[in-house]
């Protein structure tokens, strides 16, 4: 890395921290609250406006009431998902996220596809909150409209550079927006209902748009279209399970504590997504094909007008959803650095950056969300398409997997009273696994076309693709395990300098190379030009090396050939032996400098690394310009 | 390089070539003619619309009639041009470029002007001439204009790849459309002839065309407009200096058959020149602001019709240019390669590729043409602006160099015969300095703001990174030049093994290591985990390798610096002894495989190479997968 990179990367992402100041703060449940749940209750800025959409393309005004029962059934699936999550708070304290539940008690297949499944979920989640967040951005300025997608990837990269900056997040920076959202979430609630019973809500400003398909009728087109709803507004349930995940950072009694939290947040979740749901009925609020403006900024638009409120309200919404991409920040890197020690990713992602984040996943995670933020062109109601099916699949086997759990515990306990304990967990689990299990399928069937089938899609890929990778793994594994018996001492060196000009680094080669008290010793050049050679020869002789010149010709002008020709005659006509091939470099100390010198060196290295019984020796020749630059920064 | 990427090469670039394949054939003059003469030949594509642009643009339908004097003077300097040259053809049997001539009379500093001159040219020529073959094209054919520019890359990527083929320009290929377009050329000044005596001229498409400007009159604007016409006309001298170039390729008597040869061609381009200016004037025929349909097309419509002899026309003049353009495929690389061996060129250009051309730059070339294609959207009337300050510079320096060659010529002849004989060269050599220095001053002067100043800009540029090119080179050849004493025997070497992890190997490097027989050998692991550091330790003592493991701790985590401060303290201990740090790498066969391991290896390469005294020795191991690449591939 250049002075210059190296000077831009301790700007934006700071001086290197040392390995020992790595270590967890333990978070007390008020502060906890906001730092694992801004990913859920931020859902409720986006999931009553799905219903909303989902039912106004059927096109009849009258169907937009059934956004009622459509939210109850939504909030009893929170609940229902609550309740299990609970459970694996108390079954796995050391933290239970859905690839280690899977691999615990599914085993690999299993686990990989909940990693899978959790892999696309946080690239979702930072796609879909930051955009969501824009959203409510220009819902509040509208002359930012056009640029969304620019402010978008601006906020991702934003929170790429604090994540490998590696900054702890600190508990007040995420209450403070988590809080002011579900506050003024509520004082929005109260201020619907005192309207409601004053002077009565107004419209919403899309309250009067054109529907936008002719009107469907019959029961079984409406069923459908409920499902569809359904479907839709189970985005509400995104990162639920955060929780279960962090058990470990809560303080004493953590599985107690976290459960807790569970419930808090699951209330606070269920009221804010039926409050706002109802509103959204009451004020006839109308979702657009871009999601701009949003129609939880419309409801708050018809009840309290442009006023600070208002403002104030947009701004907190923006700083929850942002909040919520960087839970997946956190998540993503850690759970790659576990698959990568389990060998199922490149080994890259499993090493901690200068400042002890994992850098290559953070990355990666910005890069893939970039690319889909892009790729969507920031449309937040295309986007959240592939979003749920991850969420589902990762839940459905977290909740079999604690079924399975509860079943080999249930094994070991003899004990009435625990047995009756156990059980009712595994009830509860079991309730889980069906209703999200059901869900699942739901959403697999009613989203496939909407954009379901490209995260579904991508899930296989990954999933193909890690297996690929352990393979890869074990077999080189199992090819560099030494044999009992040790490697054999090779008999002879043969040492091979290469000459192509008599100039300090060749003399220097032919120094170290002696110095090395080799079998032979060879002093080897290419002839590509007869001339050059011929001149070569003359001065060889002239000086006196004391040592013949071994001269190949090369008919194609080609350098390495030659060489590698060579040095398998030797390996051939004794295989036992060792060729050590002494290459005198110089080096540079800018790129540029490098341009101008033939890079035949670093050519023939690449290739000679694939002879086998061959050693590659750089000698090199440091010129002044190289010596300047200091080699811990170059 | 990868199997499908030699694969590839091969199918487009075909087998490679032995050097001693490496042969001049030598042509007589009917076939040197194409050869060299199709660049200047085709110029009277373009020159005569360059002359009738100007005038247009000054508003007065009158002051097309300028064009006739404007002709008879572009027509004498190109007289004087082609007397001037044949006297370098006498002079320079083996070859007289811009840069020769200029090396050898006037130093160093003229040479590279010149030589930077050339290459902008050469480029040009490229540019220009495709371009103008593409107008050709799309002359008779208005559907493919769209496309102009597409084309035109379509034509520089082609001959390209036909030049790095290296396939010998083939006599009749060149002479073909060079004497197709010559004669057709003269049966339609014969038609026009016979037009103008039977019923008169018909007008060109163009005649009627609303005046650009607001006519502008007076005596002296007059002049400024005349020399503005003047300069673009000479366009139409592009390319005149090929044959003194090429004399050793002319049969023998070389500098006699040469000097004919460009007597001949200038006969034939100021026939054919006038000619069409002629017929310009005759048919009123004016200059489109992008070029087309060209004059030179508008005249042949207007004279023969959409016949089939005028098609034929326009293959011959697209022909004569796309040829005209690859003679700079030959000229570029020739120059660049001796400017390379100079060393004012990095000397890659100096390589003969596998098909024995310089493929370095024919590469260079076609990307540079290409860039300028598309930078200027294949406007043949703005690209030709940057055309002519180069050629006149490379005129100017090349005729100041022969009057000062003929002058040392004059000091070494006594006898008074000779004496005269070469009084008078110099007299021609003189007067073509004179003339080409005069418009010179006059192209740079009404040509600047349109466009020459990018040429000129271009040219200095290119001086100046040529002479810092040679002054880097100059000092890396200082400093690595041997001082007399030699270079001393290192007294010790301490052998370094580096240990990640305890497999096959490591064991070999070890084994390796131990066979050259060092003064101490280490064996060295960087602590970055200390459970990892353990668990190594533990295998290591098991294994009983019988050589202790030394361990350096690395707090941020780094692997490469540890090993550089341990290196650095052994090298400051004894700064006389060598230190050899031995690399266990294990190689793999693919690309997508090097992903999956750390690359850390090659970085701590790269940055050993930084380190005083030391010798790096990679110990390659090369797994199954890597067994199955040829390494002559790889």
């Amino acid at each position: 890395m250049s002075g210059t990179t190296e000077l831009l990367k301790r700007v934006f992402i700071g001086r290197a921290i040392a390995s020992n100041r790595l270590g967890e703060t333990l978070l007390p449940k008020k502060i906890a609250l906001p730092v694992f749940c801004s990913d859920p209750i931020s859902s409720v800025a986006y999931a009553t406006e799905q219903i909303v959409l989902v039912l106004g393309t059927a096109g009849a005004a009258s169907l937009l009431g059934l956004a009622a029962p459509i939210a109850v059934a939504v909030a009893l699936l929170l609940a229902v998902v609550v309740a299990s999550y609970r459970q694996t708070c108390f079954a796995y304290p050391s933290g239970g996220g859905a690839y280690i539940v899977s691999k615990e008690n599914l085993g690999d297949r299993a686990a990989l596809t909940a990693a899978a499944a959790l892999l696309v979920d946080y690239v979702m989640t930072v796609a879909v909150s930051v955009v969501s967040g824009v959203v409510a951005i220009t819902s509040a300025a509208a002359s930012l409209a056009p640029y969304a997608m620019e402010i978008s990837v601006g906020f991702v990269v934003l929170l790429a550079v604090v994540n490998l900056r590696g900054v702890r997040e600190s508990g007040t920076a995420f209450a403070f927006p988590t809080y002011a959202f579900v506050a003024l979430t509520f004082l929005l609630l109260a201020s619907g209902v005192y309207r409601a019973l004053t002077g009565g809500v107004p419209d919403a400003a899309s309250a009067h748009l054109a529907l936008r398909r002719t009107a469907t009728s019959g029961g079984f087109l409406t069923v459908l279209l409920c499902l569809r709803a359904f479907a839709s507004g189970c985005t509400a349930l995104t990162g639920v399970e955060a929780i279960s995940n962090g058990v470990p950072a809560f303080k004493k009694p953590k599985s107690q504590n976290a459960a807790t939290t569970l419930v808090i947040m699951g209330a606070l979740a269920i009221s804010m997504f039926g409050g706002i749901t109802a509103l959204a009925i009451a004020t006839h609020a109308r979702a657009y094909a871009d999601g701009n403006p949003s129609v939880i900024s419309q409801i708050a638009d018809s009840i309290w007008g442009r006023s600070p409120l208002f403002y104030a309200f947009q701004a907190a919404t923006a700083g929850i959803l942002i909040l919520a991409a960087n839970t997946a920040f956190n998540g993503f890197p850690t759970l790659a650095s576990i698959l990568a020690r389990d060998r199922f990713l490149p080994r890259q992602l499993h090493n901690r950056g200068d400042r002890l984040a994992y850098s290559n996943g953070i990355v990666l995670l910005a890069a893939v969300s970039v690319a889909l933020i892009i790729g969507f062109n920031a449309n937040i109601e295309k986007l959240i398409q592939l979003y749920i099916v991850g969420v589902f699949t990762s839940f459905t086997l977290s909740q079999i997997g604690m079924v399975k759990h509860w079943k080999a515990e249930l094994s070991r306990t003899t004990e009435a009273a625990k047995r009756r304990i156990i059980r009712r967990s595994q009830a509860i689990n079991g309730t889980g696994a069906l209703v999200t299990g059901l869900v699942l399928i739901i959403v697999v069937r009613y989203k496939f076309l909407a954009g379901a089938y490209l995260a579904i899609a991508a899930m296989i890929v990954i999933f193909f693709l890690m297996r690929a990778i352990r393979g890869h793994y074990d077999a080189v594994g199992a090819e560099l395990a030494p044999g009992p018996a040790g490697v054999p001492l090779p008999s002879r060196n043969h040492a091979v300098v290469l000459v192509s000009k008599i100039h300090a680094p060749t003399l220097r080669a032919l120094a170290y190379a002696k110095a090395t008290r080799p079998h032979d010793l060879t002093a080897l050049t290419v002839s590509v030009d007869d001339e050059d050679t011929a001149a070569l020869v003359a001065e060889w002789d002239e000086r006196g090396i004391g040592l013949p010149l071994t001269i190949v010709n090369s008919p194609y002008r080609e350098v390495t050939r030659p060489i590698l020709d060579y040095v398998d005659r030797i390996h051939r006509a004794s295989p036992r032996d060792v060729v050590t091939v002494y290459i005198p470099e110089y080096v540079v100390g800018h790129w540029w400098e490098q341009l101008l010198h033939n890079q035949s060196a670093l050519r023939l290295k690449g290739r000679l690394l694939y002879k086998p019984g061959v050693m590659v020796t750089s000698v090199p020749y440091q010129l002044r310009s190289a010596q300047t630059v200091d080699p811990e920064r170059a």
